[in-house]
């Protein structure tokens, strides 16, 4: 029953999504996300996204949504510019050059935020045949680095992009968390703010499986189907994904998970910032703590509760809460690091 | 809870399933496979195929298993023999093309079985830059003509193919409903006959996601981990993935559902195989009848209950029944039909 | 100075072409194409297919102008249809599959030519996202097996393709020869009969390297550039192309070489024809001969002057004549081979 | 008869190349390699590299030398580690990631050239199926920045990439003038420091077409054939490739014309360093100069003496020579510049 903090996909399946699994087990169901539970699912997709304008397409994770929304924006001879620290630049195995045969071109940024200026570096080829061409802004709300774009920002990328015929795809795998922490809605966090194309996560916030690519220029999206299943990324019993949806929507579960994951990381970054050894290296603005700590302390520490090591040369390491955390396992995670924390005061500590 | 015969993929998941699902969710576990869940599933791999020497690799879908496995079978300039009406070759929207970069050659037929003759004829340029090199034969137990190769059907082309080779790759969608048939284990249908590489199907008998690719020359898999990631094939959540194979090889579960969706296939044939304006086309070995019928029984019979049309032209459906089929769907399907059919010997019927 | 009769690309550069290729080795001229040469010719090209209308690529050889044209014209979860004898099916080593992630779908064929009936046959799952979509029909002409289209059978397949929503792409890597048979321009091979992309072949009829890739429907051009240049197809020191072509269309050059080569293999195919242990198996319409030959004069009359063997199994031989092959050439072919007949005709002979 | 300082890929043929070419010019040949000259000048080859152990594949250009360079060394789930200014990073169109499907890890440098502490960087997450695994260092030598790898440096990153099981690639486009400039011979810069492939350029240097790629660890050449073809890199009239490399290398023309362009680019560079208002931005050490120029100066200037800016931003222009760059041209070029100088001495200039 033990939780810790090293990622929210660590979690459970919040009990809600589990019975509404149970719920549509039941009979024969058309495949391949022709069945009435699929439909049901994809009107309320517009209703919490407040528009009739989009299409829905369910895939099976975060880089699968990833890859199918970049292959819908892209031709080969594209580029996807993002940050250095973009889960589409480090952590999907090269799936996006793979997929798209695009250049991805990497950024460096402090926060893990693309700005107007870092975007409009990457565009003095446009139109030269000899250079892969910049067709798509791809940027992570919340950022992998646990910081937040404001609205204004969004705003003001998606507005550069298009200036510049660029599309602007969000990879939303912790949207939710963004929504909760800006008080708002999916619509204004996408579409509101210019947003093409969204890789829409749950699998970070209380589902089993499955994540949705969400196109709202509705021409991007009319070879998805195809590129989809080219992709490997259509579920044949799609009732399974959709149900999950269907909880997840209901009185805004999405919203209640991630507030209180972001609660849980802010009352953990507010009593490790007051150890000593600890320094924290990014804001905490949603569900993640990214921390200099002691490195004699991390393998004995992630023996007792793991986590994962964000940048081995610096001792930095990211602490990440979730929707079931609780505030038991911060408060013990938490003595345990003060006893850490107490010793390195009267030892010597190199951080 | 009406349930038709158009595909063993419209099927509930198995309750035995759901319960071990349910079971796992609990407290936080580490993702991406490091799991006790996973690591124990794996054991239950090996006991099940009678070898510890396998690597066994979760991924989303038989698409995703095949092209994972095809991927760590090839080079680019590699090509895969199979049957014309293979599903790589017909219902994988170009998947494997696309992730493999390999030529198909594909094989026409009678019954969806490759034979020594055939992969023979496409053996002729080996070694000539010109032309894509064949590397694996891909076969797939039991056929999507819902026919079966016999044990010395498999060993003789592995045999061939190794001759020549080329390494075999078996295509085990319903490879549950083969061992089923012809009572035997999972071993017996594959390294020990002598394939190389396995895709191993679950939903279609009974789970809910997740199928497995398994290598029996473990010197095949080193880059599979890459693959499967490259891909995007790998899930986060995975104890959701191992703990349904836990209850599928439970008391041989697989086994019993399979026996099941095959006998009844076995009693539908049978009796709609004295309908006068029936004509089978295949042998019905494991879960599928197709059959001739009357064009003008398509349409409206299909509302009545829904069904896939396997060949326009010559008016040829697919029959398909799964683990959850019962007598008494059998009955009010045959009962519908019968009533066509008696409309039919009075009317003037062109099949 | 021997000449032999293995293919059309084992002749000589034609002297008027290399007289035009020395002609503008002198001073520096800007590279990639922006040259004042490649300028003038593709003028040349303009007045040659009597359009202004088109757009005109140059790239280094035959699966380069397919690869490149079949790109511009074609998602990855597109199917290209084409003959089994097709050069993109079966002499480019996967490059279709691999550049353009595509499914070629290869038809049987007597002749080397798809007619609209085959075609017809690979449409059935248009719209459906489980297969590769039908986007593209490919044809050669003339084609790999020596026989030609009519422009009445041109027209009608163009015709028929755009009816059902598919380009037509024409690999004219011999379509000099074409026209020279056909006695006809190249307009009335391509865009009078409405083919959409044509791969323009000149190696192998008197270049020495370069092809072109041209689109009757601009709009299908603007990729191309970026296209080509990923492709690893945009030559730098590109006025030594354009001069070639320069040569090849002055006094049209091109047909003067191309009739000569098809009246050579009227020639050799008269007179072996005569020959009582030959069978000729293709009509001779071009510049090849294809001829099932007593099995063991192979190896020995391969050694007194090259040939390839087109099909193993069957005995069937290929011989083609070149711009350059000279009546003596035939001549002395012919008493070598009459030789042979000579000995069989006294011996046992199997053909 | 003008010649300008844009590219040495804007010369001539030189006039012993196009009499080798020329000379082979003769009666009939075997295609795509397996002629008599082709083997002739893989000997030659041979003993210029001064080893056996080579195995030598040509390809029509440098973009087409790096991809099937690349394509053997790797796996789709590969990083190839280069500077940010390497042309496979920026010059190529992506055409890098398309043909291998491998991530391009492209790290800032001052000057064009990798260190092991740049490299070391890179190799984090060796291991870790989330990240694109490095496989290959690729270095250019002379640089895109006109500098030079010394020999030790050269050895070191061999060293250190195989000691983390690295391979390590030469991009050679210009491999004449590092050779040149160095003193030594293409071993002392390939197989004898380490390097495992080379792609060898000669294009710039006075050939009109066709590169090579040089494999020094001969088992990773044996899919090269297939990979060339499916490359589209394949030639058909081989002869006239190889019968420029025979003329590159008798009595060393390649060194001869390298170390000319070289001295032009050395006398050059001394001239316009003493003028007020131009600032040298690298080491010229073969044959291209970097200079930050007045902005005002590069339009009108390009009007009468073509050449490419380089850092549009920063005012940084490149200027280039090649072996038939004469001591006249640069005396032009200085006179005209030298009055740009003049004026912007009197007036005012901001660089």
């Amino acid at each position: 029953m033990k939780r810790f903090f090293a990622s929210d996909n660590n979690a459970i399946v919040h009990p809600k999504v589990m019975a509404a699994i149970m719920e549509v087990n039941n009979g024969h169901t058309i495949s391949y996300g022709d069945d009435v539970y699929t439909k049901e699912t994809i009107e309320l997709f517009k209703k919490e996204f407040e528009t009739n304008e989009i299409d829905v397409f369910f895939v099976y994770n975060g880089t699968g949504a990833n890859v199918v929304a970049l292959q819908a924006l892209t031709n080969p001879f594209n580029a996807v510019i993002c940050a250095q620290t973009a889960h589409i630049n480090v952590d999907e195995c090269g799936a996006p050059e793979k997929q798209t045969c695009c250049k991805l071109i990497a950024m460096e940024t402090p926060d893990g935020k693309l700005t107007t200026e870092l975007i409009a570096k990457t565009l003095h080829a446009v139109g030269d045949q000899h250079h892969s061409q910049p067709r798509v802004v791809s940027i992570t709300q919340s950022t992998e680095m646990g910081t937040l774009y404001s609205i204004e920002e969004l705003k003001n990328i998606c507005d550069f992009a298009h200036q510049n015929n660029l599309y602007v795809h969000l990879d939303g795998a912790r949207i939710a968390n963004a929504a909760a922490a800006l008080n708002c809605n999916f619509a204004d966090l996408t579409w509101k703010v210019g947003i093409d194309a969204l890789s829409f996560g749950g699998t970070k916030n209380g589902l089993m499986f499955g994540e949705a690519v969400i196109f709202f220029d509705r021409s991007l999206a009319k070879n998805v189907p195809f590129i989809r299943k080219q992709s490997a990324q259509l579920h044949s019993k799609m009732r399974f994904i959709s149900a999950q949806y269907k909880a997840y929507f209901e009185n805004q579960l999405w919203r209640h998970n991630a507030l209180h994951a972001n609660k849980m990381a802010a009352l953990l970054s507010e009593k490790v910032s007051k150890l000593s050894n600890i320094k924290l290296t990014q804001k905490v603005q949603v569900n993640s703590i990214f921390a200099i700590i002691p490195k004699e302390w991390i393998k004995p520490l992630q023996k007792e509760s793991f986590f994962y090591v964000w940048d081995e040369e610096n001792s930095e390491v990211r602490w990440m809460t979730a929707f079931d955390t609780s505030e038991e396992d911060i408060d013990s995670f938490v003595e345990l690091i003060s006893e850490y924390n107490a010793i390195n005061i009267l030892g010597n500590c190199d951080i």
